[in-house]
């Protein structure tokens, strides 16, 4: 049987402020690392992956770094970026570390290569190896080379890809997706009373989900919703399963890692 | 004609303070940095790499990491150096920033494999397209996986050695070393006053300077000054020649990637 492999996403609006830049949201950090070391005691191998919010995103907008190189200022723009993004790397390791837990992040920018934003190359050596050693790789949205726009920012999502598909022949792998919302609604929740939950997403469902997500009254409130469900029902075709839970809510994740039944909503194929 | 690269090192001597644990000393690296500036307004690619200094010192002896594996906190040891050798490295790249330069991390254990302390695998991209971009790379003295050991201290010798091995069919390369004495000396210049300063290493004196380097009197003071010249001597049979200077004298970094006379030891073959 192959080992079970956790990636486990705290997503950028979950532990920033994303109303003030640089501000991380220590006390919910601190909470998720927690609530991770369960399933490390449970012996489960974990990737942990993390979205930037509020870190990079005045330099990533001020220099336009989704776009690629535009002008002049482009690459001093994804040297900011870079720099903004590992300092919430920073933080978030750190805390790991304080609560004894053997964190190791890795720069996703080192280690893929990216052409018009699909990966081209990969160096999974050091994941591997921290697997084999029962550390916790931490990586996170940066932005990487990019052979056809100059750089391209790489979601934690297609870090958590790039990865997984790497990693499948030697591992079962489940992601869990801790964001601010309880999982994937027919409008945004924030905004609409009448937002209907969605259990789960699979063949049957998938193209109205997606329909959903498109409309321009705007679901794209916690970054970028039909960004990851494209990604994770990609993923699911390869016998990936995915759960979005709420990382706001106590215990949501230390209770999906122990296979406990959680609000949230599961993509499989 | 082959492109001019520089490798500059700041040592860990020079760029902390080595009796204070986690004390940059950042009048010196700001000043550093300008001098880098210099080289980078001639044209020059340059990649930096820096020595940890205080930072992970206190961790690394006390996990013992430079013997790897030992015992069962040696892996936690592994984490905690590698977070405590970035957070040096986020300083001075912040300082690059700073002054408009396009600097860029680079975890020399996200592309660096080892087996008993030599190279077994590179991933080399991301170096070759940062200098392409005409950014640069700043490395450093990191904790990198070991197939033999289970962990090895790289030394930003080491790192540099294994990029420039490397990168030697695209570039000419040379590299600056700043270090906190004017170069190699036949006795530790702190201790001894009849200490000599040897102003060239080639095939005629590296026997005789071994022999001075290894006598237990401590010539050591400045982190393995040994370990330095053996690494740059091997280098030197490839075409890369270097050269240690002062980095405490201002000035001195700037004038040799102008092409000035300055005081220092010179490895040649």
């Amino acid at each position: 049987m192959r080992n079970r492999l956790y990636l486990v996403k705290f997503g950028g609006s979950l532990i920033t402020d994303k109303t003030k830049p640089y501000t991380p949201r220590i006390d919910i950090i601190r909470r998720l690392v927690d609530e991770v070391k369960e399933g490390i005691s449970m012996g489960f191998r974990i990737i942990v992956g993390h979205g930037g919010g509020s870190f990079p995103h005045v330099s990533a907008s001020k220099y336009r770094t989704h776009l690629g190189f535009v002008d002049k200022d482009s690459r001093y723009g994804m040297a900011k970026v870079h720099y903004d993004a590992a300092k919430l790397n920073g933080i978030v390791v750190s805390e790991f570390l304080e609560a004894g837990l053997n964190a190791f992040s890795i720069q996703p920018s080192a280690i893929f290569i990216v052409r018009d934003g699909e990966v081209e190359d990969i160096f999974i050596g050091i994941i591997e190896h921290l697997l084999d050693y029962r550390m916790i790789p931490v990586v996170y949205g940066d932005v990487v080379i990019d052979l056809e726009k100059g750089c391209h920012i790489m979601s934690t999502e297609e870090v958590f890809k790039g990865l997984s598909l790497h990693l499948l022949e030697d591992y079962d792998i489940n992601i869990i997706m801790c964001e601010i919302v309880d999982g994937i609604y027919t409008k945004d929740p924030f905004k609409f009373s009448d937002a209907e939950f969605i259990p789960i997403i699979d063949q049957g469902n998938i193209d109205e989900v997606r329909g959903y997500l498109s409309v321009s009254h705007g679901i794209d409130v916690t970054g970028g919703m039909r960004h990851k469900v494209d990604i994770l029902f990609e993923l699911a075709k390869h016998g990936i399963n995915s759960i979005i839970i709420n990382g706001l809510i106590e215990d949501n994740l230390r209770r999906v890692l122990l296979g406990e039944d959680v609000r949230g909503t599961r993509i499989k194929y």
